[in-house]
C-alpha cells in the first residue's frame, strides 16, 4: 500500500495539533518547537490557544461567560481571542519556528479565505461569535501554494464568516478539517499531542499505550469494555477524518513528537 | 518609459501604507477597505497601529514609556504590539477585505522570515525590541509567490530578529523597503496615506496641493522656501525610495485612494 503510494508520488505530510497545555508552559513549547522543527517534510501546525487569553481577558475585565458549562464568544471575547490567539501566541510561535530555521508562516482561517465558517445558529443557547466549520472541501489552495514552496503554515483557531468577521474555532476541528482536506494531494498523518502517551489500555497505567487501533480492533476493544469513556470521541473523530481521506492518526504526547512521526510510534496509531 | 515598460511586461504595483487615524476611526477604515478592495491589479497594504494599542496597554496596567520624545518599547509593551497590530488590528482587516471580495492575506515580518530586522543598538538610549529593517534587499520571495497567485498582502508594523522576537517597526519603514524590494519586479507605485490631500503649496490652503514633484520641481521649491518644513522628511524619503528604484511615491489622503492610484492623481506624485 504505503509503496503503491509512494509509486504514484504522494507525498508525506503531518498536520500536528498541539493543545494549551503546550502553549501555557514556556519551557514546554520551547522543547515541543525544537522538535516541530526537526520533523522531516512536509507539516502543519495548528495550535489552541491556552490560559494566557483568560489571564488577559481577567486584566482587561473580559469576564470568561458559561452557559451549561459551554463557553460564550461575545464581542469582547472575539477581540480578546484575535488578539491572542491570532496575535500574541501565533507571531511568538512563527518568530521562534523562524530562530530554528524551520520557514513558518502564521495564519488564521480568514488569510486567504482558507477556512470559512457559519457563525453557530441559536438554539437554546447563542454562543456568540463561535464558528463551525465544514468537515471536508476546505477551500486550501493558498495552503497548498505554501507547502509547495516549503513554507510551514502555522494556525491559530481562527476562521470567519465571510461578512467581515472573526470567529472562534475549535482547534481540534480545524486540524481535522485541514488534514482532510489536503488528503487528496498527500499521504496525510494526523496528530494530535495531549497530555498522555496515547491510548491506555489501563488508564492508570501510563505504559500500557496501545499503540495500533484498526476499525477491527476497536471494535474488540469497545466489546471488551476496556477503554476509557472520555477517550471515545477522540478515537471517533479520528475514524471520521480517516473515512474522509486521512491515512493515519496518531494521539500522544507533545514530547514524543518525533518518534511520532515514524513508522514505529510510542503514541497509537489509528489506521484502517 | 511606461509603453517601454509594459512592453518589457513589468506589471504595476501598488505599495498602499495607512497610519493610525484611519485604523482608528471605524467608519474611516470601512470606506477606506472599501476603496483599497476595488484598487486594480497588484496591492499590498501595510498599516501603523493606532491608539488602540495605547488604549489596551492602559487598562492591561501597561506604561507608554518615552525617552527624550521617543517610545520605549519594553517586554510587556511589544507583546502588546503583537497582539494589538499583528492580531486585532491585522486580523480584523484581513476578515472585512475578504468580505469585500478581496482575498487578503494577513502577515508580519516573522511571516516566511520576509522582513529580518536588527534589534536597534543601544547607545543613549535602549529603545528595547525595536528593529531597524534594510532598505533594500528585503528576502520578499513569499510575498512575490502570494502577488502571483492573487493574494493580497497585509503587514503589520511587526518584524523579528531570527532569534524568536518580534520587534516593533515603523511603518513607512516597513513600505519603503517593500517598495524598494518588490521594484526589481514591478512598477511600484508606493502611496503614503496621510491627513492632508498631498504636499500643500500653502500649508493653511487644503486646495493648494501640488500635484507632482521632481528632483528640479523639488530644488525649485526648496530654494524658494515654500514648503513647510514637517514635510521635507516625508520628501526626501520619497526620492531616497526613487533612487533605490521605485518608480513613483504618492502622498495623499486615504479617502482620495482610488484617484491616486489613477495617472492623475490628486495627491503629490512624487518622481524622477
Amino acid at each position: 500500500m504505503q509503496d503503491a503510494q509512494k509509486q504514484a508520488g504522494r507525498e508525506r505530510l503531518f498536520v500536528i495539533k498541539i493543545g494549551g497545555n503546550v502553549i501555557d508552559a514556556e519551557q514546554n513549547l520551547a522543547a515541543f518547537l525544537d522538535d516541530f522543527a526537526k520533523v522531516e517534510g512536509k507539516k502543519i501546525l495548528i495550535h489552541g490557544g491556552g490560559k494566557i487569553a483568560t489571564k488577559i481577558g481577567e486584566q482587561l475585565g473580559i469576564e470568561s461567560k458559561y452557559v451549561n458549562g459551554r463557553r460564550i464568544t461575545d464581542s469582547d471575547t472575539i477581540d480578546l481571542v484575535t488578539m491572542v490567539y491570532g496575535g500574541l501566541v501565533n507571531k511568538k510561535v512563527v518568530a521562534q519556528l523562524q530562530s530554528r530555521g524551520c520557514n513558518a508562516i502564521g495564519l488564521t482561517g480568514a488569510d486567504g479565505n482558507m477556512i470559512p465558517a457559519t457563525r453557530r445558529p441559536v438554539k437554546d443557547i447563542d454562543y456568540g461569535w463561535v464558528g463551525d466549520v465544514q468537515a471536508t472541501g476546505l477551500p486550501l489552495d493558498t495552503c497548498r501554494i505554501l507547502l509547495a514552496h516549503s513554507l510551514v503554515p502555522v494556525f491559530a483557531p481562527l476562521t470567519h464568516d465571510g461578512q467581515g468577521h472573526i470567529l472562534n474555532t475549535n482547534a481540534d476541528t480545524i486540524a481535522s478539517s485541514i488534514a482532510t482536506a489536503l488528503s487528496n494531494s498527500y499521504d496525510v498523518r494526523l496528530i494530535y499531542c495531549f497530555e498522555k502517551k496515547g491510548v491506555l489500555e489501563d488508564v492508570n497505567d501510563d505504559n500500557s499505550v496501545i499503540t495500533l487501533i484498526t476499525k477491527d480492533k476497536y471494535r474488540a476493544l469497545l466489546a471488551e469494555d476496556k477503554l476509557f469513556a472520555g477517550i471515545l470521541p477522540k478515537i471517533d473523530n479520528a475514524f471520521a477524518a480517516i473515512d474522509t481521506g486521512v491515512k493515519e492518526v496518531l494521539i500522544g504526547d507533545a514530547k514524543d513528537l518525533l518518534q511520532n512521526t515514524q513508522s514505529q510510534t510510542t503514541g497509537t496509531l489509528i489506521t484502517n
